[in-house]
């Protein structure tokens, strides 16, 4: 997360947080009916049971008797608390607002492996500008997190809702254009023929399926693909707009130069498509690593139209910590020194020799070491188990001899190995 | 709160957190009845009234329906979830186990100035060893926070459990200990008279309150009131052992030095008195700032034993997040470096401008400072007035002529002072 922010930040991104509870009015019938059914409710304070009228109660029907005894409830997402926020403050806000969030959200599903019921969301949007430079930061923005992580090797998808939108104008399915995208989205999971297969069953015609074939066999480099997409979308507007976007971004990426990561056209990415209205993002993990999609995001027309602020533009990309952690966590990725982890611990031998060992303890910290007493005069088996137990690297001795001459014996745990060293020393080696 | 965290490390403390639902169980009959009263319960998911019996139902009392339409709450403070959490985990935890936590809580008051529904407590304890040098680092680890926080000048006040047991013995009130310390923990608000008129009106004998009256009168160095009270104490032996106690802590204290902080004594300090059992701290914000505690803490010799573990005696500090915050506000403690602002605008003249903009920014990234293109070409009034909204210091304007000769017009936006400056000029004068 430190990792992150620092990036943001650079980016001229600021955090914000929103409070845990939103009213259950800014929340309900905004993530579908499933959504509405997995947003935790929060019961109302002391005799909520009052309000409810007899009629009402009697029916007995939790549905109709949720609202009247919950006002509040838990985040679901970052998105409709974020746009309710700009909204409220629209006043305050300087446009174009770069923000960033992270923060818990709440679901209440059934828990399990990778599915939890609350977790961390990460988002960084742009709201305000209708610019495509936004596009192209957030490219860098991807690039540059993952660089900073260690993850080499991510590749950016990028699509064009409006290139959607013209394949199905230019093949005569616009009626099926949700049909069409979904089944195209599945490419990656069922293959070609399970792709037409689902089309077929929308009742997309085979005349229509013939012409798409091309999307099946995009290769070469984005540059070649875009050419291609922009062949079989000559006569459509809209998916001419959609290439001519991605060449923007795409070219302008390219002058700017990545440093990892690389960017790659997908015209079968699809997410989010009712909500998305021009770039849409994904990026997946390293190849060899067999994850789903590790962040993704897309520009989308009317972020605040729901609560009544029109015409707000707005660009954003996500960052999926969970999938993330995992993959850093089987490349081997975390850095030890992450580890907050102690480094030394002085073994307790008593009253005047803790005196001693703090003395030196506290300019270790001083020197930003983490460093501990074991608090105990304990038997040593015990305190050296607890520095094994703790992955503790280092040990000191000091006992009689050692405040005698001010020394302090360090021990390497881990190959034992013993040194009797003066203060200054010491410090040296654990730095 | 990263101030925080970086000096918990250092002293030895890993971070944990624990999910922001617990068990309503867990919580309910925690906190008194007032507690119970404020803790937000969550609404069961899906049919929740199908389990709920006739017989209950028809009573409507929301009292008795809570427990069956509820079963999770959110957490209440940091306390009974690490009580929880060290229970459970009782197997694979090492003892000492010394953990911090800054998570938010939340609690069903009317929100008011100062009082939040959902606020972040911030703890540090070490549970499993009753070596009293604990004490004595928590006192250095309060010291070495304020001093990080430039917050100079703090008082941690100290008192025993003990010497308050030990005073109640020996005025003869053992029966009325609660009374007297609640009465005598309000000297500060209520003044010695205060007290006494309180104490009188708990049926406290005029005898008893004559034996205090040193408690009133207590001045000196720490070392000299301790004297005092051992004087007064002599008799009790529960008494004693809490002078004994103060007195290593303040002697080793001592011996160790504090950066920017003192410890003093303060019999008067009762602070949860049903709940520590050796030590108690309080901090004060420095003189001539009027504000409340800023921290407190103290040893507990049963944080377990309400989910059935014994024996484990602990002792732990808090810091009041909220009420720091607003005392480095007041003494305008912030550094300007804290602010994770952008510091350099650059103003969007065009396509071209804007990648060659981007490429600068781009390198000064890199170099760790935080940069923003204006993602549109607006008017330069428009530009200009969001770095001013926005408070950025610099802006760089670069056209035609700029390009031509790989340079960048830079303008402080506070003097208006402008200059023209090549590339590496540019990064040293934003650094």
């Amino acid at each position: 997360m430190d990792a992150i922010k620092s990036c943001f930040t650079t980016y001229g991104f600021a955090p914000i947080e929103t409070p845990s509870f939103e009213n259950s009015d800014t929340l309900m019938g905004k993530y579908g009916e499933e959504g509405d059914r997995l947003i935790f409710k929060i019961l109302n304070s002391g005799d909520f049971l009052r309000k409810v009228d007899d009629a009402l109660y009697t029916a007995k029907d939790s549905g109709k008797m949720t609202p009247k005894i919950s006002e509040k409830a838990l985040r679901y997402d970052l998105t409709v608390p974020f746009a309710r926020y700009v909204v409220q403050h629209q006043n305050e806000i300087t446009f174009p607002f770069k923000r960033y969030q992270i923060q818990p959200v709440w679901r209440a599903d059934r828990p399990q492996k990778g599915r939890f019921r609350e977790f961390f969301q990460c988002d960084a949007d742009v709201v305000g500008s209708k610019s495509l430079w936004q596009e192209v930061e957030l490219v860098q923005l991807y690039d540059a997190v993952f660089t900073k992580l260690n993850l080499n090797g991510v590749t950016i998808k990028m699509n064009n809702r409006k290139i959607l939108s013209g394949i199905a104008e230019v093949i005569g399915a616009e009626d099926k254009l949700i049909d069409f995208t979904v089944a195209l989205d599945k490419l990656d999971k069922i293959g070609e023929e399970g792709v037409k297969k689902e089309m077929r069953e929308k009742e997309i015609s085979e005349e229509a399926i013939t012409k798409v074939q091309p999307l099946f066999e995009m290769t070469g480099t984005a540059k070649e693909q875009l050419d291609a997409i922009a062949a079989l979308l000559a006569s459509s507007q809209t998916g001419m707009q959609g290439v001519e976007e991605l060449n923007f971004i795409v070219e302008n990426v390219a002058a700017l130069g990545l440093e990892t990561a690389q960017l790659a056209i997908d015209v079968t990415l699809a997410r989010g498509l009712n909500y998305y209205t021009g770039a849409i993002f994904e990026v997946s993990a390293p190849e060899g690593v067999s994850m789903g999609s590790i962040g993704g995001g897309g520009r989308y027309d009317d972020l605040t139209g729901i609560f009544g602020m029109k015409d707000v533009s707005g660009v954003g990309i996500s960052f999926g910590l969970d999938r993330i952690y995992l993959v850093l966590e089987e490349l081997n990725l975390f850095p030890e020194t992450a580890s907050a982890n102690t480094k030394v611990l002085f073994i307790n031998f008593g009253e005047k020799e803790s005196l001693y060992a703090l003395k030196a303890i506290k300019r270790l910290r001083a020197a930003g070491i983490n460093a501990e007493l074991y608090p105990d005069k304990a038997k040593m088996g015990k305190q050296m188990g607890y520095a094994d137990k703790r992955d503790i690297k280092f040990s000191v001795l000091a006992g009689d001899n050692e405040i005698a001459a001010e020394t302090f014996t360090l021990k390497n745990m881990k190959s034992g190995e013993q040194d009797v060293v003066d203060f200054k020393t010491l410090l040296i080696k654990l730095q």
